[in-house]
């Protein structure tokens, strides 16, 4: 018996996680033998951004007979462009309308909210700390979504792996709160490490961080990789004052190659600010992970060759140049 | 070979949805033998909202030797509330930090929408209809929060499901494209539908939704429950005015039963002012999915009967009248 | 006796709408021997415009010996210039200083908004659909202001009299409300209608806009000219979503050579939106008939060749490029 | 021929002010033989207002068959109260429809506008000075809907006659002008002014105001009823402190009855000022002639006795309890 | 030869602050035998306030031959109060306007300040520590202003003295700096300081500040008196969150009769939170010595008994009840 | 015994205006031999301006053996620039960094209020007139800045002798309103007055600005060098309609030489406004008068040869190109 709600890859694909009432339409047009009616139905989204999502898409439609046009993944859209079009039998995919959209809305919406930090960021690196924001089971497709957007990282093992590339992140407060001190755990850590481990400190749980920053640097003699700043919001959350003031005290004590690494309720003004005053990089969490679902609509446009189109729209298909032939029909 | 990116059950059980530092923290504190460490936990909001997730919490750390205590699902919290707090061996619970933070995150923040939406519906039914905008992992997950909130229904058929509540919804627009007229699709449905189930027709697909309202009533002959409102934006929505003479032309025609059921982006005051206008019951969509996860915090409060806290927290427990104990060390 | 309250032609010229100062003011100068004094007066505007009114100011002034210079109907001024200068005995205009300015003041509010109307229309022809929003006294008056304002036509009979063009419009709801159908009053106004005759059809009186005026375009049959969508603000007005629709659905059923002529609340900006979706002309109504008139002002500047003001003013004339002499003493 | 472009008693009771459209509308409606249809035609404003323009409504009708209900002329309205119900044959009041609107529109603005500024003055008397601001042919319209709304007076000669009352105002600033002081002015005009004539003189022309005000106040000899401010606002305009010091210096120089009278731009909040700091009446000319109309719809509500309605609209009567049978059938 | 350019107590006394012109204006009364007039001159402020400055005229007018009534040092003035009233000789006081007017803004302006921090701290005491913001020659006058405003406390040695009072403050930032270890400064202030002496150490300068208030406390054996909390504006300024955490990691540690004192741009609305938060008093420096001085008018209102008034004002005296006689003729 | 509140330059320069705590740091530093420590320390302000106060500083510092930098007077400034460095012994100015960072602050508020009135005066003339604004002690320290910013003189006496200008001004309203008539005093004043000394007189205390304008000019045939306008705000203030109404009027009747002085209120682009309109000269009070003191902090930038800082701040010298060498090491 079941103790998760999340819905399994079995249960998607099933079609369990569509509307209901899908089955039912089904139903009554099959009684007027139009169920296999040949149809055009397009997706567009309701505002600009980056998508996301066509790759769970083709894996849900996979052995139906059906013709599809999509733009890629990671490429941008604005509003009421078509970014996939299907053609083929209705009851084909009839009921995978509720599946296809939501795969689309969801990862869309993180891929634009991370594409957004990475302008900020410039050249820089960043790493996407979202996943303690969002459920479990969408944890590894949000930093998926993130790292298409432009995340140099994730810290969530599944979504490292999904992107092919290696989990990161840095020792969180409570190893320091049980251990009582911060430079016990960077000590054991540094030990621990392989040698070819980037070794970052997280320098704010007790101390100054500039006082814990420089004991660190000094106890770990030439092998500390960088500091990471996660100033709680209580005592005024990370500033530009404190990361200028980092760089310049760590510099006149000879540690001029660590790196600072930020985090704490980036947003893209803050990193830019903040990345002026010389923060080597930044970990980004709910500016990402609360991003808004790109809402999406799937209307279909031709029935047996016929342009169709409800109140509101405007009946035939809609052209966008960079849609691609992904699948023919068989 | 793996085909949709959402975590199984197995998988977020098994800790994969975690943030790697805490393997990495583990070892370490492993190393310096504290990771056994009797340590007391507390979670708490960032903001004010609905609780809900603490079921799939519970599910998780079945099995572990810890003292929870917790406040229930459906109960209400402001910002800084514990909500869990977790008492055992750190090695026991660690690595679903990430897990757990998660799954209170986005279920409270969709019940806590679905509460908005409820308080402005009053005594009135509302439906989630949100499941096309989010990944379909997390549909189920979405719905069920909703219904904590006060949704009356959910369309999802998982949802429903775990909900224990029948799944709901109206027959779609591409049905009534794919017939080429609303009243064949109406009839075949009247036709096919058991004796008890409700019948609700969309009416704004092809025609003027008064028009199509009383065309449709009639074919029905005294069997039409309902007809749904939709009109797209492009043609100005759902209006107040609409409501008002879509029911007075209804009674005018002597169907003074057929209930208004209305939808397409409602959010609490569009609600109020359609319900004073006469709407009987709403769809409610991306007001809903939208939401922004509620971020949820969890700080070692106690290490070893010992009170303790990072910078810019305050140590020991805090205490909150509403938490209740849910399972005890076995 | 009485039964209208607007003045008429003979009252106004013999000076019946004065303000009763004027007479008073006379009688004292008349016992100073100074009723008779050459004065020059100048008329100037409080904020920028266009110059209407002129017309009928000669007109009253029509066989007094005065010396006038203004600028042309139909030109622009900006506050505090000069717009018209009269020469002469002050007995001789002393009492229609109000009804001069009012003249002024009315029609150059008027064909103010009438060219903002016309910059947001560009080359597209608009209709001044006003009279019923003005006491009909002035409706011709008004509509008058508009055609110099920039109006292509005026519904008002003896506005577009007075203006040399023909009377415009559509027959209105009252006529679909009475005989219960759009089609029964579409086909006997094309019988009876000269071939000549532009047939423009009114489509949101009982069905859905798009449905209506392919039914009408059908019935027809080529000799439709154009229709008219004045979508009610109940049903969320007309939109630029309903103008592209129209426009994508009446070229689809072959119909592109039909115009679409929108009204109902329109102003500059809504104007440009609804033009760039497809309309092809305009009918303004209250943006017009609303306009505050544009206060004028007329201050004696000499007296006996003698330079005076009131506090507050600048002795002497004010010279204005743009002003050409009307009419020279007799 | 022609030298004034408002219409004259007989071209608007011919119906010559009438949009063009609804002759070709009763031209088709002849031909289905709908034009005798019998109808309820119902009136109602689209904002809150004071009801002025039935005498004049009344009039244009005056001779038709026709069942009349009404509001009051000085009533007050809101949005979409029933104003005026009209039942009959369709045919007796069709061409009327845009000049009953207009006639109600205009005064209804003008009159709402004065309530407005009756309601700031309290018991204290206001003059409609506004003449000047609107064409001659509405100026006694305007002033006559001005008293009903709660204007004590007016300045424009035939607007007092239709109002019943004496026409008032005070010398203006020309003729102190042509004077060449105001002393001189003075003196001749209380000279010729009948005894139970109030004399009121402008004292802002050449000198400063308290200064002129006990010039004339000691030239007059306990003659004077009061004075005049209307400083411009090159000036700085009429300050309360303005009205506060010439009280007070009135009243010290021995003439605490003289009264004080202020005009300029007066609006509510302005009035308001004034009359705390000591004026006693207030001339009001441009809030009252600018204010926009009331736009009113005439709605046909029954045809034959079945009720109907457009799209947008309630089909049937709305019921107004503040309505007056006026007129019946003869 | 002059090295400060503050005016001394003789330059002051002796006339050379006033403006120029008020000699001459003696000069040419003198020569018109009009200097001695017996006139009655009212000083009045522009905007509300506490009034202080009144030791200082007083002093400045010793020995003249003046009747002098005024309101109390302390009280509260609205805009146009009476708060001095002079009646003598207009030579006596004539060249004293200036300094006279001067001396009342400025301390008035201050004083109204502190009285502004003084509600918002309650009970709570604060300290002005303003005097580095403002001239030396006016640090006392703005201190002792402050303490009739409402300051428990002044840390400029002089202010003190002339408040009468013991001058306080803590040892700053840059006696740590030259020492380079807060301790070290700590416990050696505490070896010099008197027994009965309140040790507040400031805790900002190196460590974070919880840490080293807990390592002086535990110095200090109990000795300790309180800690200052001034976290500069580049590390987030001093927050509520700090205050806090402060008070409650004292209190953990033993040290709960450690008062908390907080300083850094504090303003009234911020004095609120901390005060909350626990803080037990603070220090306020640019609030009050940036206050604008509040400007007097002095106004001649009789002259050898006649009531006179500039355009603009009402002639004869204002009477203010709270107004005492100070002096009498002698 | 003491009846001013102002400090002395006795008082000043022996230290008693500054801080108490300033004493007990040096008795601490001097029980721990760290009082002679070699240090650098560095004043920065918080906002940017004009510097103003050294001269002062130097006199306060004289006979110290102190390295000086600093940036002249009059130069502009930004925010944390380094405006004064200070190199010798702690001891030898340590109780003078209250006094200094004051009388920086006060001199470099007050001449960046001036500057930003000379800018936009442009070309033209304004005196300071705020000593009636400020206590007396400080009046000629703010004239002397108000000159440096730009003012072409001042009011004050004394802060004209130590400006090295003559001081001006215009006979007040007080010498009219004890005269009774402003000729009366216009005469007098040009009879005693030296023929080159420049008469200007205040044409607003009881008539008409014009109206006494053209009296005294021709009163004082051909001397007359200006008149003043400062039209209390009870009566409007000066506006620009006034001052081109003034010019026009006094052109008129031939007095084109006669200059527009305007006084009251005035702020930088109200002075713009009247400029244009063809003001001559500008009388500023307090704009200048309630300028906020520009907080300065000195900071100890190196220890013994040794960079320093407190938390917040980068240790080390901040090189300011615009610093030059003022004293040397005796
Ligand atoms: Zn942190
Ligand atoms: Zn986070
Ligand atoms: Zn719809
Ligand atoms: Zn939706
Ligand atoms: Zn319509
Ligand atoms: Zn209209
Ligand atoms: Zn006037
Ligand atoms: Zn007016
Ligand atoms: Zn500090
Ligand atoms: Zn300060
Ligand atoms: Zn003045
Ligand atoms: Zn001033």
């Amino acid at each position: 018996d079941r103790k998760l709600f999340s819905a399994t890859h079995d249960e998607i694909v099933n079609g369990l996680t569509t509307d209901v009432y899908f089955l039912r339409t089904l139903d009554i047009l099959n009684e007027l033998e139009l169920a296999d009616a040949e149809v055009i139905a397009e997706i567009f989204p309701r505002k600009p951004g980056i998508f996301v999502g066509l790759e769970e898409v083709l894996a849900l439609l996979e052995g139906k007979n059906l013709e599809i046009d999509a733009i890629s993944e990671g490429e941008s859209f604005v509003e009421k462009d078509t970014v996939i079009r299907i053609k083929g039998k209705y009851s084909d995919f009839a009921i995978f309308e509720t599946t296809i959209l939501g795969m689309l809305a969801s990862s869309s919406g993180w891929a634009t909210a991370a594409r957004e930090i990475k302008e900020a960021c410039g050249d820089k690196f960043f790493l996407c700390f979202g996943a303690r924001h969002v459920h479990p089971a969408v944890a590894p497709v949000m930093e998926r979504a993130a790292v298409i957007g432009g995340a140099g990282g994730a810290s969530c093992i599944l979504a490292a792996l999904l992107s092919g590339i290696k989990p990161s992140g840095t020792v969180p407060h409570s190893a320091m709160l049980i251990a009582g001190d911060t430079l016990t755990i960077s000590q054991k850590y540094d030990e621990i490490a392989s040698p070819d481990h980037n070794r970052i400190v997280l320098v704010d749980t007790f101390k100054d961080e500039v006082e814990e920053a420089i004991r660190v640097a000094k106890a770990l003699d030439g092998k500390l990789y960088g500091i990471r700043l996660d100033t709680p919001s209580e005592r005024g959350g990370v500033t530009a004052g404190l990361v200028k003031e980092m760089r310049a005290k760590l510099d006149l004590e000879g540690f001029k190659e660590v790196k600072i690494f930020v985090s704490g309720g980036l947003y893209p003004d803050k990193i830019k600010l903040l990345s002026e005053a010389g923060a080597d990089s930044f970990g980004v969490g709910s500016y990402i992970s609360a991003a808004s679902p790109i809402d999406m609509t799937m209307d279909i446009k031709m029935v047996n060759g016929k342009a169709v189109a409800k109140r509101g729209r405007i009946p035939g298909m809609v052209d966008n140049p960079k849609l691609k032939r992904i699948r023919n029909f068989k």
